[in-house]
C-alpha cells in the first residue's frame, strides 16, 4: 500500500500554530462565552445551540450527573478503586458497566420515540393512535417499554423538572408528547400507569433537539462522569483497600439537606 | 465476617423516592439553575461554587474539550471503533489512554505549584526565589518542567484566555503567580522561554479553586470525553472498519472559520 | 429486599481453608498433571478434556498467540503503552479492540458451521447442499463469508497444520468438513477458492470440541494475551512515549529464522 | 516530520505470506510441539523454555486459573457481565481490578527477593542475614511483606504443590530459597510464621526462571483469565440482569469432588 493511500481527513477540531478551532469557532473564542454543554452539543453535533437549548443541556446534563451508590456502574467502579486501581482505569471500569441494561434505556427509549414518529409521518395517523399500536405490539411480544416507570421513583422529579424546563423554552416537541402518549396508552390498555423516567425524559428531549439515538448513551455516559469520579475518590479515601462492598446495605452521611436559597 | 460489618456510607448523593439529593441539594432544584460544570464543582467538592467560579469552569472544560486526532487517546479511540467496538468501550480506550505521558502534565504541575506554595509559607520567601530554587533543582536532576512550553503553540491562546477570564472575576491567586514565575525563572536560568501552556494554566487555576492534585487528571477525562465521543462517532461513520490509521497525515475538512458574532 | 434474597450460588470454584477445587478438582492435584489449556477446557466447558483434545488445545491457543505489529488491538495496546498505561490498562486496551471487524470471525464462522449443521440434520441433506445454499444465500444478500480468505495468506499455515493435527488425533468431525465445503462452494460458485483461515479453522475444531459460539471469540481473546503482553512491554522497553506509530511502515528485527530441531 | 521518521521496528512476530514466525521459530512448527505456556515464555522472554520449565510453567498458570467468586476482579467483571456488558468488555473490567491490592503481591514479592538476592551478592552474606535484616527492615517500617501469609489458607496447597514440582525438575533455586528465608526469618523476629502464599511461591519460581518483575502481574493475569471468562459466561447464563451481587453470601453448588484418576 502506497503511503499516500494513508491520508485522511477529520472534520471535528483543526490545529494550527496557537490557533484552535472546534467546529470552526475558535476554542478561545467559545470559552467564557458558551457553557460547556453547549461545547458538548458543538462538538458532537456540528453548530452551536441556541442560549436556550444550551441551557436545556446542562439541566439534562445535571439531571444524570449521580444516582449514588446503587447503579452496578458505580458499584464496579468501586470494586476497582478498592483494589488501588488508577483513576482513569477505575473510570473505565465504570464506563464499562453501562450497557443495555443500566443506561441504555435511553437510547432504546428514543429509538421507539423515532419509530412511532416515522409511523405518525407515514401513515398519517394521530400521535395517540401511532402510541397505542406500539403500546399493543409490545405488550403482543411480552417486551418491557424502555423509558417508563422507575424501581423506586413514582413520579420522578427530574422528569417533572425537565418537561418543566423544556416548556418553558419552548422546546418541548413531538418527542415529549410521543413519550407521554406512550405512558397514556399503557396505562389505557394495562389499567396502570408508568410515569415518564429519567431516561424517557432525557430520549424525549434528545429527539427533540435532533440527538442521534447511538449517541443517546454517549450522552448519558458524559453526564455520569463527574459522578463516577467522586465515588472513586471517596473510596480510595474513606474506605480500607479490597474491603467487600455490600451492594445493598448503605447509607447516606453527606451533607444536611440544604438549597440554593440557602 | 458478620453481615453488619458490611454496612457502609457515602456523603456524595442521597436517594430517597421522589427524591434525589446531590451534597445534600435537590437536583431537580440544581437543574435549570446551575450549569453542568457547576454541578461537577458540587459533586467533586462537596459545595456550589460562586457563580464567577461556575463560569470560569465551564471556559476550563471548553479549553480541553478536544485537540484533533494528534493525541494517542484520540488515535487509540479511533482504532478501537474502527474494529466495531461499541461507543462506551472506544471511550473506555480513550480514557485508558491518558495518563503520566499525555494528559498527566496537569497534575505534574499542580503538584509542583503546591510545592512552591509550601516552601513560601513555611520559608517565609518571595514567590520568585522558591521559583528560581524549584527550577534550578528539576534542571540539576534533569528534569522538565511539566505545564511549560508546547511541541506546536508558542503562546498558547487557551491559556492567554483563561488568564484573562480568571483575572476578569479576580480568582487568579498565588496558582497563577507561581506558574508564571515559574516561566520566568526558566527563561531567566536558560535564555529561553517556555510559556505556560494549557495544562500549566489548567494546573494554577485548579490549585487556585483548591482543587485536590488527583482529581486534576479527572478534570481533564471530563473535559475530553465529548471530543472523544466525536471522534468515535466520526470514525464510525465515515471511515471504512480496521482501516489503517494514520498518526500524522491527515488534515481537517470540517466547518470553516466562523465566529460566535457570525 | 431481605438480606437472604442476595444468597447465590457459583459452579466454578470452591474455595475451603487450605483446598482449592476447580469444577470439583483440586487445583493442586491438577498442576503438573494437565496443561494450562486442558485446565483452560475444564474451567470453560466444566469437564477434563481427553490428552488429545488438551493437545489440540495447546496448538489452537499457540496459533493464535501474535501476528505481529499490524493488527489493531495490538496498535491501540501499543498506543496506550506509550502514554505511560500501567501493563494491564493497555492490556484491557487491546481487548476492547478486538470487535466484529478483528477477532470476531472465529463466532461469526462458528455460527454459520451450527445453521449447515442444524440443516444437514434437519433437512436430512448432504453436506454439500447445505454449503451450495448456504453459499448462494450469503452471495445473494451480498455477505462475506467469515473463516475464508486473508488479505495476505493464500495458504495459511496454521489451518493446514490445524487440520493435521486434528486429523492425526480424529478429532475432525463435521465441523471441519463444513467449513472446507463452505470453501468448496464458494470456489465453484465463483471460480475463486478463498481458503479456510486460521479463524474458520479455529471456528470448526471449536464447534467440533462444542465450545459454545459466546466463547469463541473469549477463545482468541486468551490465545492473543501473550502476544498483547509481548507488545506493551516491548513499546515501554524499547520505543520513547508517545511516538506516532505508524500502522504499516514497520519491519521485524528480532531473533533470526530458527527451528525446534535446532 | 518527514514518513521515514515514523518507520520503526518489533522483534517479535514475523509475517510473510503463509509463514508466521514468533521469535524466529515458525508457529506452525510449534504448534502441536510446545504447550501454550511454553510458548507463552517464547513470547515473553524470546527463547523456548525447557520441556521441564514448560511443566513448571503450566502448572504455575494452571496454580492461578481461579480463586472463586470472592477475588474483586471476579467480582467487578460479574458486575459489568450483569448490565449486559460484551465479553470483552468484562474481561476489560475484570483486568482492570487486578492492581497493587490484588494480584500485585506477586510483582511486589518478586522485588523484595530481587532485593535480598542482591545484597547476599554485593555483601557476600548468607541467605538468613539477608532475609533476616529485611525482614527487621519491614518490621521496622511497619510494613507487612508480599507473598507471606493469607486470609484463608494456613498451607496453600499451590505453594506445596509448585515447591514439589520446582524441587523434582531441579528448578529450584534462589528464589525458593529466599521466600522461604523470609518466611522464617519473620517467623523467628514475630513468633509467628506466615507460610509462603500462592503469589510468594509464584514470585520465587518467576524469580527463578529469570523473568522481568514487571511482566510478573502480567503472568498473574495471563493466568487468570480463563477464570473470569468462566465468571462473565456464568453471570450471563445463569443470573438475572443487574441483581446486585453480594461480595460475602455465596456459595458453590458445582460438580462434586472428583479426581484425575477418577
Amino acid at each position: 500500500m502506497s503511503d499516500n493511500d494513508l491520508h485522511w481527513t477529520s472534520a471535528i477540531t483543526q490545529i494550527k500554530p496557537n490557533e484552535v478551532r472546534l467546529r470552526g469557532y475558535r476554542i478561545d473564542e467559545l470559552m467564557g462565552q458558551v457553557t460547556f454543554a453547549q461545547a458538548i452539543f458543538l462538538a458532537l453535533v456540528g453548530h452551536l445551540p441556541t442560549p436556550e437549548v444550551g441551557r436545556l443541556l446542562d439541566a439534562m446534563l445535571v439531571a444524570s450527573i449521580d444516582h449514588g451508590v446503587t447503579p452496578p456502574s458505580t458499584l464496579a467502579a468501586r470494586t476497582a478503586a478498592s483494589t488501588g486501581a488508577p483513576l482513569n482505569a477505575a473510570l473505565a471500569v465504570g464506563i464499562l458497566s453501562i450497557n443495555r441494561h443500566h443506561g441504555g434505556a435511553i437510547e432504546d427509549a428514543l429509538r421507539i420515540i423515532q419509530q412511532v414518529a416515522a409511523r405518525i409521518e407515514t401513515d398519517a395517523i394521530p400521535v395517540s393512535q401511532a402510541a397505542d399500536d406500539l403500546v399493543a405490539t409490545y405488550r403482543t411480544e411480552g417486551k418491557r417499554l424502555p423509558g417508563l416507570g422507575h424501581r423506586l421513583h413514582t413520579n420522578d422529579p427530574r422528569t417533572i423538572r425537565l418537561f418543566a424546563l423544556a416548556e418553558e423554552a419552548q422546546l418541548n416537541g413531538s418527542g415529549v408528547k410521543i413519550i407521554q402518549a406512550l405512558s397514556d396508552s399503557l396505562a389505557q390498555q394495562t389499567q396502570r400507569r408508568l410515569p415518564v423516567n429519567v431516561d424517557g425524559a432525557l430520549a424525549a428531549l434528545l429527539f427533540d433537539l435532533g440527538i442521534a439515538p447511538e449517541l443517546a448513551n454517549a450522552f448519558f455516559m458524559m453526564a455520569r462522569l463527574p459522578g463516577l469520579v467522586a465515588h472513586i475518590h471517596e473510596e480510595q479515601t474513606r474506605e480500607r483497600p479490597v474491603r467487600p462492598i455490600h451492594p445493598t446495605d448503605h447509607d447516606y452521611d453527606g451533607p444536611e439537606n440544604t438549597s440554593i436559597g440557602g
